[in-house]
């Protein structure tokens, strides 16, 4: 299978380790825009050459999008365009309805299969790329009532091949979800780190007694501007939605703490500990 | 030397495994008020023996108080009540500022050294405690003037032997400092805990989706709300300090979300991405 990575950062990247480690790709033609992350992804062996767009569609049975959101709602209709009844195209976009919305009517949409694979690090580019990034995680296939047999059958393939569980959600769905068990830690990651980088400026060793709960919590505020921008245009309405709880959560906790009310506090911490019995 | 251990938990246990290993403890005797833990601990050989109170204060040479930061503020005076001249007292609370009060005129507060270690997990009791929990993390001395040389050096050479750095702050920098680099993170995880687990209510499905990113900032919210409530409830003023500024910070990029004003969002994330600079 010769297969067209858009975008050859931390996705794509990966994928193309992987696909090409298990035999799956007999080709990986890179398109990046930066170009530095194609030579890179060129050096690395990740691809194996790096055309310009229409020559990548032109030579690939598969087309992966693996850009930010907002690039991949400009390329994916002019990917549509150009291509042939044998051709696949699949996105790993972290939103799916503005995505499905800019094909939606296209004469070629049933070559289209939407996905979100699960999985991630708060590195980007080429170099973040790694093997087994997806081992045993989720990806969603989005809206597949409107991809071909075809089409669908070969994402399928792909993510058997990258040893992911595969569920389906329709476009709404997959919005809101995400918007809960990623979006949210995000904006409260990214929120965190400002919290305390602020106080940072009156406190120079502060960041000497930076633990593991730190660290874990603001993990994710490294990750890129450039992808979690569009993230938060495109699902703006669901991020509001659970961002609002959160605020509603945390001004609770401020109530109860300004009215030195612990038992209530405790309450809260007690009934926060259920996540245990989601997440092991 | 002979150490007894108050409360034989996560940081007691672990503190006690790596202390026996490098042979700096010829004896641990085991305090908990909590039989099954006092027992876990005696199976296990976390401890030689398991004594009451009384009876394990005046059998040490080193009495550490590692229990909830109540406890402690409540055991301490009594503890010094009853020490002999060669004993020294080491506690390892997460807040300071209440726990030395609570000896600050004691006749023998020269013998207490407060310590905060910066390391941790999630997970509580004598079954979470683990060896290297400490190596090369950061431990805190605070009010270090008010310790006797003989108390410091002891306290010195323990924590030393636990493979970790010493910094020493007063104990308002302390209280005010783990604020911001900790306990507001294990706030905002217990939130984010919080804000998922209602929405679950509705939708069953939400945590099949659940990637490494909202682990990483959920992590926290499994903590024991026994520990965590009076750490709150004695660092309350810093940690309303702390949240009043993350609420700032989150009202202002729902403010940006909501206008969407998308390239204020990128420049909030993109200044986040400065604790890159910090925590590499």
């Amino acid at each position: 299978m010769k297969i067209a990575i858009i975008g050859i950062g931390l996705i794509g990247g990966s994928m193309a380790i992987t696909w090409r480690a298990r035999q799956l790709a007999t080709t990986i033609i890179g398109v990046d825009n930066n170009e530095q992350h194609a030579q890179e992804a060129l050096n690395t062996g990740l691809v194996d050459c790096v055309l310009p767009l229409p020559d990548a569609i032109g030579a690939a049975d598969v087309i992966l999008v693996a850009t930010p959101v907002n690039a991949a709602v400009q390329l994916l209709p002019l990917i549509l365009d150009q291509l042939l009844p044998h051709q696949t195209v699949m996105d790993v976009g972290s939103t799916k309805a503005d995505i499905i919305k800019s094909i939606q009517n296209h004469a070629n949409r049933s070559q289209f299969v939407a996905t979100h694979p699960m999985a991630g690090t708060e590195f980007s580019g080429p170099q973040a790329a790694i093997p087994n990034l997806f081992d045993g995680k989720c990806n969603v296939i989005v809206d597949a009532q409107d991809s071909s047999p075809r089409a669908l059958a070969t994402a399928q393939q792909l993510y058997e091949a990258l040893n992911m569980r595969i569920v389906y959600l329709n476009a709404q769905e997959h919005d809101l979800h995400t918007a809960y068990v990623s979006h949210i830690s995000h904006l409260s990651s990214f929120a965190l780190a400002l919290t305390v980088l602020e106080k940072e400026q009156d406190e120079k060793r502060i960041f000497d007694l930076a633990s593991g709960g730190f660290r874990s919590t603001v993990r994710l505020a490294k990750s890129s501007p450039d992808m979690w921008t569009p993230i938060f245009e495109q699902n703006r309405t669901h991020l509001l939605d659970v961002l609002e709880k959160h605020l509603d959560i945390l001004q609770e906790f401020k109530q109860h703490i300004t009215q030195q009310n612990f038992e209530a506090c405790y309450q809260m911490m007690a009934k926060a500990n259920d996540i245990k019995r989601i997440l092991l």
